[in-house]
């Protein structure tokens, strides 16, 4: 199979092509062939409010109902309610500046944190590295903030909290390599991201990772017969080069979102034990147990309120098949 | 230095120097000075009420107020209210069996799984695996679930919950050559370790580990002027062999602990935002924000009610110094 063949078509989404909330009824900027590939020219999640040359007073006059745009969306043919959407990361590009803030009210210790502050960074993306200040650098690992697609429920919802069919989750995982399944719930998923990240922590505890525009390429394809998708579940490739004694396969992991950390971590783990008796031949104990004795639990994403999300992992070289 | 005089005297608790309570009243079984080195002989979490022979009707007559020991408690000379004490842990020594439970109504999925089941894992611990079926095998990974001092207040408490001194933590970082610091209370600081796992995915969401008899062996060492450490602080070390482009140093993590887990998650990031503050020249909205960016936030324990922890960790190679 030539490149051309397997990459299939390529469009474009540019940043025009923008929208502040989830809606079934929103026309799509695009439709596309199952397995065709998109790339999307996104703004930052300031929406342009804030740009390389600001500074705190910024955030004063910031307007939170233009915030997390998403753009599209996407309409993937032959994808149905019942089917899981399945996005590649294929190709991520930032340019040479981010922004991270501290807004009043906002973020995991919104208590502790009175006064607003604006740190700009500014970086060679090459180096693979953003300078906070000198002797602390972060390296630059990019991912898309917002990847979801249309809720079947009537009406609209902000881009702000992350739901079942995603949206803004966070999930610093998702970097390129990696792959996301989202559960479709309306002819042609109706598929839009954005919120691009340079760099960000786990829980994005302060509110922001260090946010950037970005040109983000993803091959969307719509799959058959993946009931075990009701959420986000994801595919981590493996960190190459492997130093393990058994070869690094990656890791497979289910995402938990509700407005309870702690419930948004059962959802998570039931998620993960429903993934396994589906597809490795588990009982529903046996599951259970391997969760507890092998799995990766995190806080994707602490910040956007209403919703939390948890990951459940599970490293793919547990199974010999 | 020789390596005599680098370990200092080596000491043993055995495994009836066991005890089922926290409490400063309870009397040291040993006392070493800062810097020795302590073997633990210690039972399995069950207290040997599970045995390599046991099958699930084991469940049915398990006393649950005779889970859980701790092995000491151990005096260290010099250790004073204020000081840290520094436990690094030199060797974890396991032996060929352990056992994973299910007991209703423990758990994180306590309301989805009413059946009991107990699995019996025999294994080779120089094979580096546990099977969990044919096909199916977790890497051994071994730690102590519980490390833990004894509390400044008056009274006995549980050995299930971990708290601000330690404890029950189950945190699965805590393998061969990391480090554990607690914030000493009484004199002595009276530390006591068991609850030994072969192998826990973080959050021991089952509520059991690969539960197995260990043979531990941890330095303890006072140290003074670590006014950060209020909490459970961790020092992860390096993945060897590194593959990344600037050397792995390991990561430093903070845990914070309480009955609600979204508390637990601001504790931890409150205690990382005080060490980066303290120790790397940071402002606190720098902390702040580099914890948003570049910090991992991990479910260490999700099961020992009433209390949950969560662990924020850094990379140390993000700083020069």
């Amino acid at each position: 199979m030539s490149l051309a063949t397997h990459i299939r078509t390529i469009h474009d989404v540019d940043r025009h092509h923008k929208h502040l909330k989830w809606s079934k009824k929103l026309d799509p900027v695009l439709t596309v062939s199952s397995g065709d590939v998109v790339t999307f020219d996104t703004l930052d999640s300031s929406n342009g409010q804030i740009t390389i040359d600001s500074d705190t007073s910024a955030l004063d006059s910031f307007k939170l109902e233009l915030a997390d745009p998403a753009f599209g969306p996407v309409y993937v043919r032959g994808a149905e309610p019942g089917d899981a959407l399945k996005i590649d990361i294929v190709s991520l590009e930032i340019g040479n500046w981010g922004w991270s803030a501290v807004f009043p009210g906002f973020g995991l210790l919104a208590d502790d944190f009175a006064e607003p502050n604006l740190k700009i960074w500014k970086f060679d993306a090459a180096s693979g590295y953003a300078e906070l200040k000198p002797g602390v650098r972060v390296p630059l690992r990019p991912f898309l903030g917002i990847m979801g697609i249309a809720p079947a429920a009537d009406g609209e919802f902000s881009t702000i909290p992350p739901t079942n069919v995603g949206g803004n989750i966070d999930c610093r995982d998702l970097v390129v390599g990696s792959t996301l399944y989202l559960p479709v719930q309306v002819p042609g998923a109706l598929f839009s991201c954005g919120d691009g990240h340079a760099a960000q922590g786990q829980g994005e505890v302060c509110g922001t990772a260090i946010e950037t525009p970005m040109k983000a390429t993803v091959r969307l394809t719509a799959c058959k017969n993946y009931p075990w998708v009701q959420s986000p579940h994801l595919f981590l490739p493996p960190q190459a080069p492997s130093t393990l004694p058994v070869p690094d396969k990656g890791c497979y992991a289910t995402m938990g979102l509700d407005s309870d950390l702690l419930e948004a971590t059962r959802k998570a783990a039931r998620f993960m034990i429903d993934w396994l008796v589906s597809t490795k031949g588990l009982t529903r104990h046996e599951a259970y147990i391997l969760t507890s004795v092998a799995s990766d639990l995190k806080l994707a994403e602490v910040v956007d309120m209403p919703n939390h999300a948890v990951t459940m992992s599970i490293p793919l070289n547990l199974f010999s098949s």
